[in-house]
């Protein structure tokens, strides 16, 4: 009698996880059909591409952004919609950049396309001109050391390793070049610095992206510092591979302005049953100048947007609090990921699940995930079980990076999500003036909204 | 003892097994790495596409893609090139189609974006004006029956599935109106048809594509058949449920010519074990006039051919024959392809597997395949078990379709493989004007080639 009391509740057990995973399944299924049918995130990318365009933080676009994204979001009927004040730093490029090989014996004088790198001094007025060297890393400009570095430009030209399957990777692997190149090259007596632009790709478009400051020696003053396209990056190459000497002229006016108040753009469906645990989705605002911030990260606000847009037109109420947050300042500053966790802290939130999308808005591939190391073997575990009704969609979930602007929240011990789209294009357009939306398939993007909200729904039925 | 013999012989395997995993993981990285820096795919493809362009079968473009081709695998070094006769039929599209809605009460005279559907016949000089009338389904018309139908233009206007995730799902299930739906309306009188574009995006590019006669009754003849784009199908609906009577005015001058003779273009590797098991990769050469046949299918035949290309960069003798076959015809006849059969089958020839690109240069998301019901669960075992080693590199391995043109040598029981790129965009450009090399990423081509590589590869090595 036992024995069949307990078959009898295995057997019901055992059907009513098959009932619920059929259940889950269905709803996963409503989720994507509604979203490809329902989904605004194209028409509001269209508008923050076309209609505001580039909007690096501190400019009149990015503030446009704000008001826009804001706007919309109090159209969708959510519990509140509010924005979240930070100072973010302003940089602004100037005029359009110059750079030429000057005097070559073999190519006379040569026009390279180049960008300023972002947070970068310029040259003033009259430009710069100095001998070029070039290496390959940071290590071998201490290798050349001050004698050898002084007073010329450092060309830093590492490739991308265009043979990684995963372009972040090989992004990866050659972005330390801009980032800390010229403070580097600075140390040891620079006068500027040109670097390849970190792209799988080679083609005449040159890529700026932001340079810091965090590691020249005390009293060195900044260098101002260039992106090059990596075909004018090849030439320059082997023109110094030619010849003894070659002269590069570079002008470049931009340069770091005040501090300028901006802000995060935030809504939220509040929970019914468990509304301190909250699940954030969000993407970054402002972006690059040149360029629309098409995939960087344009598609990343949409796809946090649609996600509360869906969940209203599906009448779906959730247990957990699902919050958008459109992070502000993410490419040269992160004052606005700064300032809402630190608010988020202070006001003693619990942040269950952070999902970021800063990868482009390609076809999803999966997820990725990291957590502190006290929670994280649980909640991967937890996390991991979602796969097999995501799978269906193309999706695998996967231990991995996050998101600049979530990272912030690991301390609230929640787990920490990326979006995972095919990243074969994006540094095609990453950082470019190609960034624009017409390199966005509407498709691709509305499947983007439909992953993160089924894993949103999965997450809001089941925890982690 | 004998237990420890069985152990060290269990441990000896294993060993074995892990070493021989460990070399193939080291063997397939190298053919990613080598494909992604060496590959000759998007060179081919970009003189395929700009320099002959649309190369529907029968035309001096397709004379001239056979020519260009079979050059190009001359200068890999192969064991042996040849082109293979078969008689295609060729049809011309004629003058620039013209389509309007004739006095509308609401919106008089508007132009519609239309094409003329391939091997359709004309409407002659003068056009044809008559009342249209919609339906959802080829039963809908039989429903309707030769009174509603007679003397009028039947305008097919059911929608691609756009929830389906799989869009060669959605465009299947659209598709036989394009293929039959003509044929079905002539034989209920109908003076000509005109087809919603099956496509999964909502735009103003009319597609074309073949419609076949198959079902014509006994001395129904021909009428004139035309896709028309998504947008104008939806306008000309709106205005068909707001007035009674519409009447539209068509005309064309495509028509069907004499037979040709054209070729089949193949290239080979001689196995060094087993020759006479062959490993066919193949695409079709031919496309449709319109647009520059990149996608459909300039990619397929870049991929065929640079996966030999790779093979002789690597310096990689497989054990079986591989064979690189560039079908003519697909898109309007599949003579070449059966061609192709009818001489192997002659020839008492055995192909292990043949693997089709014929999906779009996309992102690679795996393969599918099927074979002879005798033969498929061991074959398909074997194959499966390759999955371990392709999937880091984002290939899934399936049961599905393979393609049309190697459909024909499933008699030989060999396993006949499509490969899957991924979807989302293929249908915005798919039998358009917009198949064009611009919507082709070199990264994503080259994938492609290793992903082909890779597999064959493994099939080589094992066999299945």
């Amino acid at each position: 009698m036992k024995k069949i009391i307990l078959f009898s509740l295995l057997i019901s057990t055992i059907s009513n996880i098959q009932a619920q995973n059929d259940t889950d399944a269905f709803k996963i299924k409503d989720i994507y059909s509604e979203t490809l049918t329902k989904s605004q995130a194209y028409p509001w990318l269209y508008s923050l591409t076309t209609n505001i365009g580039g909007r690096i933080s501190g400019s009149p676009e990015a503030m446009a952004a704000v008001e826009y994204t804001r706007q919309m979001l109090d159209t969708l009927g959510l519990d509140s919609v509010w924005i979240q004040p930070c100072y973010v730093p302003h940089w602004e490029r100037g005029d359009k950049e110059q750079a030429r090989i000057v005097n070559s014996k073999t190519m006379g004088t040569v026009d390279l396309t180049i960008l300023a790198l972002g947070n970068s001094v310029g040259t003033g007025n009259n430009g710069i001109t100095a001998e070029v060297i070039e290496v390959q890393s940071l290590d071998e400009v201490e290798a050349l050391g001050r004698e050898k570095i002084k007073g010329k430009i450092v060309f830093f030209n590492r490739p991308a390793d265009i043979t990684q399957v995963n372009t972040f990777a090989a992004y990866g692997g050659a972005v330390d070049q801009r980032v800390h190149g010229p403070a580097i090259a600075a140390n040891f007596g620079a006068v500027g610095a040109i670097i390849r632009s970190a792209t799988t790709s080679l083609d005449d478009i040159p890529h700026t992206g932001v340079t810091v400051d965090s590691r020249y020696n005390k009293g060195i003053k900044e260098i101002p510092s260039i992106g090059v396209s990596t075909i004018d990056a090849d030439l320059l190459s082997r023109i110094l591979k030619q010849e003894k000497s070659v002269n590069l002229y570079f002008r470049t006016t931009c340069a770091m302005m005040g501090d300028k108040l901006s802000y995060n753009v935030i809504g939220e469906i509040k929970g019914s049953e468990l509304p301190n645990e909250i699940i954030l989705v969000g993407g970054h605002l402002d972006s690059w100048d040149v360029g629309q911030g098409a995939h960087d990260d344009g598609t990343g606000v949409v796809h946090a947007m649609a996600t509360l847009q869906m969940m209203k037109v599906m009448n779906y109420q959730p247990k957990r609090t699902i919050r958008c947050v459109l992070f502000m300042n993410e490419e040269n500053g992160q004052q606005g990921s700064t300032a809402y966790a630190k608010a988020s802290n202070k006001n003693n939130e619990f942040h269950l699940a952070a999902i970021e999308s800063d990868k482009g808005g390609f076809t999803p591939r999966g997820f990725g995930c990291e957590a502190d190391s006290d929670v994280f073997p649980e909640r991967f575990a937890k996390f991991k079980k979602f796969e097999e009704l995501l799978s269906p969609y193309g999706l695998d979930l996967s231990k991995g990076g996050s998101g600049a602007d979530i990272s912030r929240l690991k301390s609230q011990k929640g787990l920490l999500i990326g979006l995972i789209p095919d990243s074969q294009r994006y540094f095609d357009v990453h950082h470019t003036a190609s960034d624009n939306i017409e390199n966005v398939n509407k498709r691709e993007l509305d499947m983007g909204v439909a992953a993160i909200f089924s894993l949103v729904y999965l997450i809001d039925q089941y925890g982690l």
